[in-house]
């Protein structure tokens, strides 16, 4: 008797007990794979480069090229469709421990002019210590120059990653984490930069309307707090609208609008559990503490995520597309999902994308050709182009 | 260029909406299916037999054989591992539109004496009204005899199904639906017993220590109140725990755990949406409402469930398991949910399985031989047994 034979289980995982497993990590085939999706595009995935080791995050640059960073420290460019073998130089040397390293990057608005790449990195500190730091520097053929730290958040052992974009007037939206056991208490904190959204000029310093300058106890670049692991932040270019997510402990993640001075409840109030079973609050909401929009219970790891505003789909234009990394490295159907919102950003519809790959979604952003770009969480990571299919 | 196509979105949706898209129906291939799953069992799915269109409950007789609805009205027999062509005779005329038809099916705990079987079917009304109703026959060679009805609630529009089980003692618990609107308020309501679960003797009449027995303005059969649409029911032998199931409005399935007496809050509280997105409660919780112990955002639309207790997947002894049918005919990933709790019926874990048949989950028993077989909601629906592969 022939069987057909999966060879893991492309399922929800939702507990870390689970990683105990060691259940193998299934390779991404060669492609192209064609799908059909809910509001009948038929989507084409392709694989455009392969054999990046942990990505996560990724910007493009006019003309054409891609920048991509590694979470161990390099960062890789895609030249003309080719990931170069060389990392470019010029990048600080940064603490890659566990889920800490190089994160996110984003072009400045005026990159054209002053050629100014951010980016957010785990930097060393004493005693085991690291801080979450925002840098920039000059793109050049090479490699970045004048590199320079902007922001350094205090030493801390929380190991958590951080995600950046400029809103439309300019300025930087910075997430930091606080899923760290004991720290978790820091995202309650004023006077820590950890379990925050904090927002920044474009030279790093506090921009004078953020909602706690000036008030005694508060560190003045938060902008909202109480944040587990927001590992996805977009910002809707038409409207400025800040969508952080976060990373729920045993169920719960979330999507939440970010709003100054709200407190998003973390580790008060959460939809989710202790990986003991018990409810991590008596209710998931509470009065001084902003709802989130989504809630996924059981969790997909949400990653990076970003609105779509293309052309290429016009079924998708205004959705919010998020990355799941839940749970590649022992079980997972790793996921890009689709969340649709009504003119009140109410959820209306939920869809689970590129679940038959089994990658775990590190990252999705929108080419400058309207089409949408993933990364996939592995050792052999990689970046794969989503098209229609005519 | 070769592309690997996936004929439809193995996929979670979420919307009723989407099921306007018509995207068609994956068949069941032959298999056998081998899957890998997250306790490290090796499972073989074997499909036993096909084509029972919409089966939607099954009873294992003494000796092997198995009994199963098919909601249209058929009651079906797998003979010696076969599917009769003919289906058994003696079955009252159900109301079969859209949902409503014929249900759950369970042998009297003395059936081995009395050859008693019992299920629940909507019966015609006038003015195109149905009512739930509880009936049982006596199993003969070629069908049931002495068909009677035992309970009959009272003429209505809504159109839901019901499960039953026996609990330790004897008494039959029995699961009704308040989903179908403007008649959502019924669940509420004390004289109805929509959206309600039930107690009854095996015979029909009302146990004297139900909790509203005596009361003025309440019907004596009502166990618990303020259920949405319960389409799995599960009594754990050992505990005599009751637990139901609710399909969530757009979002927000739930687990229960069924007390006497106790209100579980539709459709005034809920963890999912109206479909135009707003939030069905303010707070999915409130004082007078028994907290659901499992909810899931988005949806999986659960269904039959059943508590694991064999011992040929030792890995899995306790565990519940759910039936999820979101939503094969569109494009879903029909899967079969398992669920861990602790000692406080805390949930630990979910995984989720068979997703890659891509097929709806409509019940789930565990067989007298310890394994677990899983019906299929489909027009060729089938019964699948779940093996450990040694």
């Amino acid at each position: 008797m022939r069987s057909v034979y999966f060879p893991l289980l492309a399922a929800a995982i939702t507990s870390a007990a689970f990683s105990q497993t060691g259940i193998p990590h299934v390779g991404l085939g060669t492609g192209p794979f064609v799908f059909d999706t809910a509001e009948q595009h038929k989507v084409r995935a392709v694989v455009v480069v392969r054999g990046i080791p942990h990505p996560w995050g990724m910007a493009f640059l006019p003309g054409g090229n891609i920048l991509i960073t590694e979470r161990r420290g390099n960062l890789r460019m895609v030249r003309d469709g080719v990931l170069d073998p060389q990392p470019l130089a010029g990048l600080p040397k940064v603490y890659a421990v566990n889920n800490a390293g190089l994160f996110d990057i984003a072009l400045h608005p005026k990159f054209a002019e002053n050629r100014l790449v951010y980016f957010t990195y785990s930097k060393a500190g004493p005693d085991g210590q690291n801080a979450i730091t925002l840098a920039r520097g000059r793109l050049e053929k090479d490699g970045l120059a004048e590199v320079k730290d902007l922001f350094t958040g205090e030493w801390t052992k929380i190991l958590g990653g951080s995600r950046i974009a400029f809103d439309p007037k300019g300025l930087i939206f910075m997430t930091t984490g606080a899923a760290t056991a004991p720290l978790i208490e820091k995202a309650q904190d004023p006077m820590s930069v950890y379990g925050k959204v904090l927002r920044l000029h474009d030279d790093g310093t506090v921009p004078q309307d953020n909602p706690f300058v000036g008030k005694a106890g508060y560190r003045p670049e938060i902008y909202s707090l109480g944040h587990r692991d927001q590992l996805g932040l977009a910002i809707q270019p038409e409207t400025g609208v800040v969508l952080s997510n976060e990373n729920g402990p045993n169920g719960g993640d979330e999507v939440n609008l970010i709003l100054p001075g709200r407190n998003y409840g973390w580790p008060r109030v959460s939809f989710g559990r202790n990986y003991n079973g018990a409810p991590i609050s008596g209710s998931p909401l509470a009065e001084s503490v902003e709802p989130p929009l989504v809630v996924w219970l059981p969790s997909i790891a949400p990653s990076g995520m970003a609105f779509y505003s293309g052309d290429r789909f016009p079924g998708w234009k205004g959705n919010l597309f998020v990355g799941g990394m839940r749970r590649g490295e022992i079980a997972g159907t790793g996921r890009l999902e689709r969340v649709v919102f009504n003119d009140k950003m109410e959820e209306l519809q939920r869809e689970s994308m590129l679940t038959e790959l089994q990658q775990r979604i590190r990252d999705v952003r929108q080419g400058p050709d309207g089409l949408l770009y993933v990364l996939t969480e592995e050792e052999d990571g990689a970046l794969i182009r989503l098209e229609p299919v005519q």
